[in-house]
């Protein structure tokens, strides 16, 4: 079987903020064969992430975790879609699948232990046994809930009472981690960029409290405000001067869960300068990690979040862009704050 | 009782980098009553330390862990001295003593589980029981110890083969850092300022690679040489671009104990901005500690360092200025790299 497939790909490495220009659109021909072990997929449902553009530089510590984004070719990205054809037992035509596929319209993929797939439903046209749309199987039950779930419990272990501050709140992992934080029993304070987004936090997901850090001219004094009594886990999504003020307001024995920094992504912001002597006399641990950290334990947390989805403790914000050809817009949205909760990309 | 008590005290806060004109020498009369529940020691060997630059700062982070150093007042220090007078059980006059006393030539104190005191010998010219002087008690078995092991142990956790790098190898706790981790079957790497401090760590400490960081223009690429492999456990004494130039050349999973940043205490360098994606990516965990967090296991750490010296395993290299009034020049020093291993201040 053959089909035309068209792909996103960047024109050349990025090292900057992305623009729409620099990428496009391409095509080829993907073919199938019946003795081919492989499965091909109609991608649904694409996953928009800022970590990718760490890939898509010329040279950057992401390549020794995840491989690097050559131009012009495919990207693998976290995705969703429909079996088309299958030459191994796991899958059949029909089936909905989510895991590491690409943002493009086909995916061809050799099912294997290393491969992160899972069967999700019968059709597409049905929910998964627990009722859950496609979508969620990218965002909250896919890289993003396992980042939230994984970074805050496994790294970040908030004890119940403790204050917690997230940083990119309405982001895909930011409200989750806010809302888990509220399960755990923990005071939680998120900002974000626009009021709209401050809303959400307060009004929707349960923050106990959020502020638009735009609108702060001294982040540290802002913090001092909203968390009187110091902040035991901060969930860093963001760093430079975030960070600094995060650290200048932590308690002894906190813990900082660094799982991106998406103002220094981009070169444009000031990188953080953390005063380590707070580091060294408040004893505190910042720790990387990263979603396949956690991959041991990926059915785990799904169950637990799945539970917490159906019982109305987790609200799922999803931010969608219709077509393939939306795939760089939708990404280059992220880098300046525009998108509300998981970026998603639905292909026709 | 009373006896006159001359002290080393600030004149003022200190901002930069010290210098004997930040310091006096004053006097003050000190009262033993026998009904006081006191102990008056009259002080043999003094710690000098540079975390005690942090303390004489008007705003530290410093503060929060440690009370603060007020100008013209008795400044708390680890030393060793002779009880001269006793008005509790468990200490006799002629006793020898370790434990947070102060630069001065004598110190009052009342014993409490709060107080870190412990007893040496019964006169001071008996050794102690196992034929330690008591210099020793003021560096490889007092903070310096304690330091250097717990860091080492329960921060940097290195693994027989792993590879440690130790930044001011040269110094009070760099000194013991690496012989340690070189009985723990590590491979050990460390940097000091002079060729005189290389040859010592290379040849006499065992280290298995030292280098002069001054001699160093790119620090990165020296590191990236002395650690083909990479580094699984980095022993932070520095800060600065020390810091950064570790992180470039650790391995996945890396460690970094961060004990102290002398470089940057004194204002004088640049700050360490550290590359955040290493970090991410790398899953580097950087933890700030300090000596008191191992206190529950003093007396542990103490037996284990205790049977090594005796056995060979580590040697002891203490730096002993004489007088009271040699202080304010040993404390300055510190921050011009001019000691050798533990800075000791000799009373007559």
């Amino acid at each position: 079987m053959e089909v035309v497939n068209r792909y996103v790909a960047t024109r050349h490495h990025i090292e900057g903020a992305p623009t729409e220009a620099d990428f496009e659109v391409k095509e080829e021909t993907a073919r199938w064969a019946p003795d081919s072990g492989e499965v091909l997929v109609r991608n649904l449902y694409l996953s928009i992430d800022p970590y990718q553009l760490n890939r898509m530089k010329r040279s950057s510590a992401s390549h020794l975790a995840v491989d690097s984004i050559l131009p012009g070719q495919r990207i693998a990205a976290y995705a969703g879609g429909e079996v088309v054809a299958s030459a191994c037992e796991e899958y059949k035509a029909g089936d909905v699948v989510a895991g590491v596929l690409g943002w493009e319209d086909y995916t061809l993929f050799k099912p294997s232990p290393a491969v992160l797939m899972s069967k999700v439903a019968d059709s597409a046209a049905a929910a998964d046994d627990a009722g859950f749309p496609l979508s969620h199987h990218i965002s909250v039950l896919g890289t993003s809930g396992m980042t939230a779930y994984g970074g805050l419990f496994e790294v970040g272990k908030p004890v119940k009472g403790e204050k917690v501050f997230v940083s990119a709140a309405s982001g895909s992992v930011g409200s989750l981690v806010g809302q888990f934080a509220k399960i755990a029993g923990c005071y939680v304070v998120g900002c974000a960029g626009t009021k709209a987004k401050v809303d959400l936090l307060k009004d929707k997901l349960g923050f106990d409290d959020a502020f638009n850090y735009k609108e702060e001219p001294d982040l540290k004094s802002a913090l001092k405000r909203y968390f009187p009594d110091g902040i035991d886990v901060y969930f860093e999504n963001v760093g430079g001067e975030m960070l600094e003020a995060a650290l200048a307001n932590m308690n002894t024995y906190g813990r900082v869960a660094l799982s991106g920094v998406i103002a220094e992504y981009t070169g444009g912001g000031r990188r953080a300068v953390p005063d380590l002597l707070d580091v060294i006399y408040k004893r505190i641990t910042i720790r990387g990690f990263f979603a396949w950290d956690f991959l041991p334990k990926f059915a785990e947390f799904n169950a637990i979040i799945a539970d917490w989805i159906r019982e109305g403790k987790v609200k799922v914000v999803e931010d969608v862009s219709d077509g393939l050809e939306s795939v760089p817009s939708a990404f280059a949205a992220l880098f300046r704050g525009q998108n509300v909760g998981k970026k998603l990309v639905k292909l026709a």
